[in-house]
């Protein structure tokens, strides 16, 4: 049976960048990344939808040398060598007291602020949630920019708090090496499922 | 100061489709939407990474009146009417399970399953926190599909999980509605964090 897949609004170029064509990077090149880049792929991916617009994402840019020296003893083995050569390295962590910007964020609802400051811990899973879906936006977006992204969830998550969180009410997730591809850059594309392991039609 | 914003590799017509312009719809059209269309957003947005390639994105299309009788009590109140006009409803859900597909997504390490297998429990936060990032593709592919989603968390996730994924390892996260716009679809557009207020650079 020939099945027609339908054709995308999205231009077939955009899909390449964005998708197909994009790949986790496991060297970088010299060439460096600005902060300044990471804040335009920011000033488009957070128009990107979250519950009740809470926004709940951090990005914490690790730059300097110094920084950077801290951060690789907390990563997975693994994981060490590609972070260090990356030219910038972003720390993204969910917030949970995102209920704190409600009056600019969530205006026309006055009290949500004192509602949600009532619910303590109940509002984590709100805040992971909300991150897990802009961590999504984000590395689209970085791809957007036309950099690669490799993004890692192997590091000492609550040495990287401890260490670059402390005293605030954010939670590292997922920690992304971000530069353009060196040499021998990718591995192999691993399989994805097919539609019919993942989509019930009821 | 003037601060110049780098310019991305995007073009200016896919940022708006995907962000800029994208919008939550909140009411929709009669126009239909098919799962064969929302097979080809699935087919597109696959290739966002995920930690060891895990996939733990699973998606109930809530096509027949009656699935969908089923779904709409177990929304809340606010999102009912929106639900019950939306073309199509996509249930979200994290597969805890995941490491089953081990042997097809991660062929290199052999003995993946079983290890995770052995997890039990602790595999469910690192299925939550990948499905969150799959989530967020999946709404930049129905965007990119030029369709509208309307993404929601309020609803009785328990009921969901008892009614429409007994017996699965599956747990829902998110409903999204889609479809086309229809009339007074948008409320304004809620402000978005400053970039100041997101970003650290260390």
């Amino acid at each position: 049976m020939t099945q027609t897949i339908p054709e995308l609004a999205l231009a077939p170029a955009a899909q390449d960048l964005l998708f197909r064509e994009a790949r986790t990077a496991n060297t970088f090149s010299d060439e460096p990344v600005t902060p300044d880049e990471i804040r335009a792929v920011y000033d488009l991916v957070k128009y990107g939808p979250t519950a009740m617009n809470s926004q709940p994402l951090r990005i914490t840019l690790v730059s300097s040398d110094e920084a950077r020296s801290r951060l690789l003893p907390l990563m997975a083995e693994g994981n060490r060598a590609k972070t260090a050569s990356a030219p910038l390295v972003a720390i993204l962590s969910s917030d949970s007291d995102f209920h704190e910007h409600f009056p600019t964020t969530f205006p026309h609802k006055p009290d949500a602020r004192e509602m949600f400051a009532g619910m303590g811990e109940a509002r984590a899973p709100m805040a992971e949630l909300n991150t897990g879906l802009q961590i999504g936006y984000f590395i689209v977006g970085v791809r957007a920019a036309g950099l690669y992204a490799g993004p890692m969830t192997g590091f000492d998550a609550a040495g990287v708090d401890a260490e670059f969180l402390a005293g605030t009410s954010q939670r590292s997730r997922v920690i992304v090496n971000i530069g353009h591809p060196g040499a021998d850059a990718y591995l192999d594309r691993l399989p994805r499922l097919e539609a019919e392991h993942v989509i019930t039609v009821l």
